[in-house]
């Protein structure tokens, strides 16, 4: 009874997860924000994310208490930009850069329901220049205060959401996504983890 | 000249700040959360916060990099949710807790260009049930991952940019809702503070 209620579960959340929706990760070193921007990706449905890891070591999620969102977002990781851009452009993504910059994009205006990769960058130095200049298009929150930026995880949960409002509004969670095979093989994976 | 920028530069901040958008933190403790609260109220426009700490002490937020954001957004205290609420709504407020409840409504769904409160509660326990019923409304961040919960910081700021999109589509940010005497006021007490 309680597996069939389980599986039931995993099977509803793997229904909702959106494979066309996925983030990069430049150089974010604090454990509280990767560990809150997993947490975000798995409520917004990102099955699967991109550590970019140029300069610093991947931080040491594994002892933080939301940690456990790690375990439902598969990671892939990288350490050079071209390489992680040239996968994703294969694959099909657009890719968005957060940067402060005049041709920058707000995401309230940007079709977020596409096929679409955002990339956010370290808490000191935001994106690397290379990874803004290899992204597609800049998005940029607009923002009306005294502080010029806001904590990273805020704002890749500004920009996810927005997705997440679109994708709503776009029917995106109201059929699967994942094909019956996917669908299936994910499930089977998922249901080891416990 | 440096002074006349600078002085510019405030009001431009004060010609966006929303005197009807307000946030209500209850007991939340960890100065992080705080802080990237703070810091993302300050980018929404929110010009003035409720600390509604009944249970423990405000946190220290004085050494936190971002602690900058407390000094452009005014803070009232609170000790119990009757007496913050009944101000609140004695200023015209409609208050609205986040809680996870049936009866929720999506942020996506309401109208946040009205005058509002929106209160978030502590990490572990969320908003008070005294909070929760004795607020006008409930919302609940629609989510369809694995865990149950997004991070206090990343769902006020998902809340509250949520706020900031229908306030940009309705022409809020584009001519200064606080008075000719209000804004002079504040700007001479803003001016002071470097």
């Amino acid at each position: 009874m309680r597996t069939e209620r389980r599986l039931h579960r995993l099977e509803e959340v793997l229904r909702h997860r959106q494979p066309d929706l996925t983030v990069v990760m430049e150089n974010i070193h604090d454990p509280h924000n990767v560990s809150a921007i997993l947490r975000t990706c798995d409520a917004a449905g990102v099955m699967r994310i991109q550590l970019l890891y140029t300069t610093t070591e991947f931080p040491d999620i594994g002892k933080k208490s939301s940690a456990s969102a790690k375990k439902w977002i598969e990671c892939r990781r990288f350490s050079g930009v071209e390489d992680c851009y040239r996968t994703l452009h294969g694959e099909g993504y657009s890719i968005f850069a957060t940067h402060l910059e005049e041709s920058a994009k707000s995401p309230f205006e940007i079709d977020l329901t596409r096929r679409i990769a955002i990339v956010v960058g370290n808490e000191h130095e935001g994106v690397s220049s290379e990874a803004a200049t290899l992204a597609d298009g800049i998005l940029q929150i607009p923002m009306f205060g005294m502080i010029q930026s806001l904590n990273v995880s805020v704002a890749t949960a500004v920009i996810l959401f927005e997705a997440v409002r679109q994708r709503i509004c776009a029917g995106h969670y109201d059929k699967a996504k994942l094909s019956g095979d996917e669908l299936a093989r994910t499930l089977n994976e998922w249901a080891m983890k416990e």
